[in-house]
């Protein structure tokens, strides 16, 4: 493992210092050059050295439906658009959408996404061969009253990719257990996931009050909310990530926050597809840990975190008439230090000793991100995707001024072209 | 003058064609190869050729205060960091400030743009330096009952800046006149202005309507709305560019209609200053012409024009939970044709025989933008800043592949540097 110095680096916080990375982790930041024998010192003058990003919800072989259909009704572009076309997804179309995806992701300084899709072992060897981090699972859905787990194909799938990837190299690919959505899915057998994923200690990702012809629905047909749905069935008995939350009430939000779930806050995609603006501030007020999420590229149509941050902040200031909230510091702790709690990565997330060496560059002297007089403000109202010069994921550098040393991205971009056959 | 054959070029319209560009405009569009003798061919393939972007309301050298305050009210922005550092503006910091604006623009595919400001012959010079095309305007406001354009200096550093700049550069370079608000004026010098305005045969640009304490008050003061109360001063009898727009009543929109103005809509800063959202699409249905505004940098904080088109097209769909409005196809004609004619250029604004030849390239095969369905998709939703190959305004390349033809970047940066001591 190359030992990194990094010097003049600027932080967040406006202190300048010298930060190195050892193995996978920060082991120094201060004024001083510390005594160990480094294979390379990057010189970080005029660049803003922080966490890198975690993406709290993505289906990133959807790359593959970026502009498929558009300004569409969500029904019409499901049924009409992306229904259809996941019926031919196969290996290749999924390891291939993945890979494009992971690349465009590294570009904008992501470190680790979270993912809810199928094919989950071909996003999972695109996610090895890159080198970035991952929190994987098999989207679940169930038909048929009294459906049950045994028996069922896509449980076993999901079985099967944990079996066969949780914890990979090193633990950067973790495998989660997912269920789709209430919707999509029947009382007994989101019972018994929840149980397994319960006994087995793995973590949860579901949709979660994304439309308010969801949350309502289910309020017709159970007498109840999503979110108390979901925990009547045991569901958060596991560390839970909800993606969405748009339409979450007060009392669903004091229950999320009880039971230490995160709310992937998805605001390119709620946007997008007119689902609505969810109430972060109140979340975050009322104790719930809230992410930040790109969804697929299909309702974004970007993965790219710098995007996602400034929408998030200013869809919280303009949708409230209030330009003092949606804060570049807390759109800052949403994209790093909770997203990684979000993933049970509770030693990264955060610039600091001891931690994950999970970090990006970030040109302050670029035409857009000069003045710099703070960079917390630089980050979130200024900084652009095409800023990020270098992005490192537990020590190892992945991407650097705009090349990438993991994945050869003509050979992706041309595997890419032959799959994509929509 | 390069004469310029564009050879595989996609259009937004899907087509792939051959396009010629013989001094300022384009002369050829089609699947064949023209006569003329080509100085340079350009092969287009895997990227889209299009209309660059006519930016309606900027203040160029607002990049000084870019980041300087943030998620405060605006009242308190103003007062405590904007107002006070504009005191301090003098003709190098303008200069500087405009040149680094003006290179974020043309990087993002902005050929032209409207801009309402003080030290306004400094950012005259950064725009003949650049090539690039703007409408300028000394932003007026007056104090003081009675108060008179006679004698008044602010309004002679308007006259001033007509005569020395207006037409220069072959007609790229245009002076407006301008009108702060309402809300910063006097109405006997309103009239005054507007008269001159009128007289002479000048575009006008104002702010209108911005925030709900102008719209309101506004009427509490006079009896009308912003719109009305210009319209009864004569200042629409010039054509027109008000900037926001955002508290609009119906009846201001028929009256703007009417008198063939135009809107600017800036999205980003209307969020960002938490003042609301305007209703584009109601302004449309009624016949008033929208075009696109970035604002300025302190209140973006990017002057980014695929930034802004998407963020305009989020918020219609967002605002209003309806996926189908903001389409693609509409925020591209606000960005393009809309833009060019509310700077009274008739003659561009559009990919066609015989107009001028703003045009610009973007790449479809960059991770970002794979796969291309339907250009007008990707370039809304999908492309950035980082996709943009080359920026051509009236025929002559002033960016290509990262690099300016006509500015000095390092230069800029430099002086902007010691300039900028905020």
């Amino acid at each position: 493992m190359t030992k990194y110095l990094f010097i003049n680096a600027r932080l967040l916080d406006n202190r300048f210092v010298n930060v190195a990375v050892e193995g996978a982790f920060v082991t120094y930041i201060g004024d001083g050059r510390p005594e160990a024998q480094f294979d390379r010192v990057i010189d970080c003058r005029g660049n803003l050295l922080m966490s890198g990003f975690y993406n709290t919800h993505c289906h990133a072989a959807m790359t593959l439906f970026r502009g498929y259909g558009e300004d569409m009704s969500l029904r019409e572009w499901l049924d009409t658009r992306i229904l259809p076309a996941e019926d031919r997804l196969d290996d290749d179309k999924v390891y291939y959408g993945s890979l494009l995806a992971i690349a465009e992701m590294l570009a904008s300084g992501i470190v680790s996404f979270s993912d809810m899709y199928f094919f989950c072992h071909k996003t999972a060897d695109a996610v090895l061969t890159s080198g970035i981090k991952a929190n994987l699972s098999r989207s679940l859905v169930s038909f048929g009253e009294g459906a049950r787990i045994k028996g069922d194909t896509r449980f076993q799938e999901s079985v099967a990719l944990c079996r066969d990837y949780h914890g990979a190299a090193d633990g950067k690919l973790l495998v989660d257990m997912s269920l789709h959505a209430e919707y999509s899915n029947v009382e007994s057998y989101i019972r018994d996931v929840s149980e397994y994923t319960a006994k087995e200690g793995l973590r949860m990702q579901l949709h979660l009050s994304e439309t308010l012809s969801e949350h309502e629905g289910c309020i017709e047909r159970r007498g109840k909310t999503p979110a108390r749905f979901f925990y009547d069935c045991g569901t958060f008995l596991s560390p839970t990530t909800c993606a969405h939350g748009v339409y979450l009430s007060d009392d669903d939000m004091d229950l999320l926050a009880s039971v230490g779930a995160t709310v992937s806050h998805n605001p390119c995609s709620n946007l997008k597809l007119g689902s609505g603006v969810a109430r972060v501030s109140e979340m975050m007020k009322r104790g719930v840990n809230v992410g930040l999420g790109t969804d697929g590229a299909a309702s974004n149509n970007s993965l790219d975190f710098f995007r996602e941050m400034y929408v998030a902040s200013l869809i919280a200031k303009g949708s409230s008439c209030d330009p003092t909230v949606g804060k570049a510091a807390d759109i800052l702790t949403i994209a790093t230090k909770n997203g990684a709690l979000s993933q049970g990565r509770t030693d990264a997330g955060e610039l600091m000793i001891g931690k994950r060496a999970d970090l990006i560059l970030v040109s302050l002297e670029d035409v857009n991100t000069m003045p710099t007089y703070d960079p917390t403000y630089t980050a979130v109202y200024a900084a652009k995707a095409s800023n990020v010069r270098m992005t490192m994921v537990d020590g190892r550098i992945l991407y650097e001024n705009g090349e990438y040393t993991t994945l050869d991205i003509e050979k992706i971009k041309d595997g890419f072209k032959q799959v994509c056959d929509y």
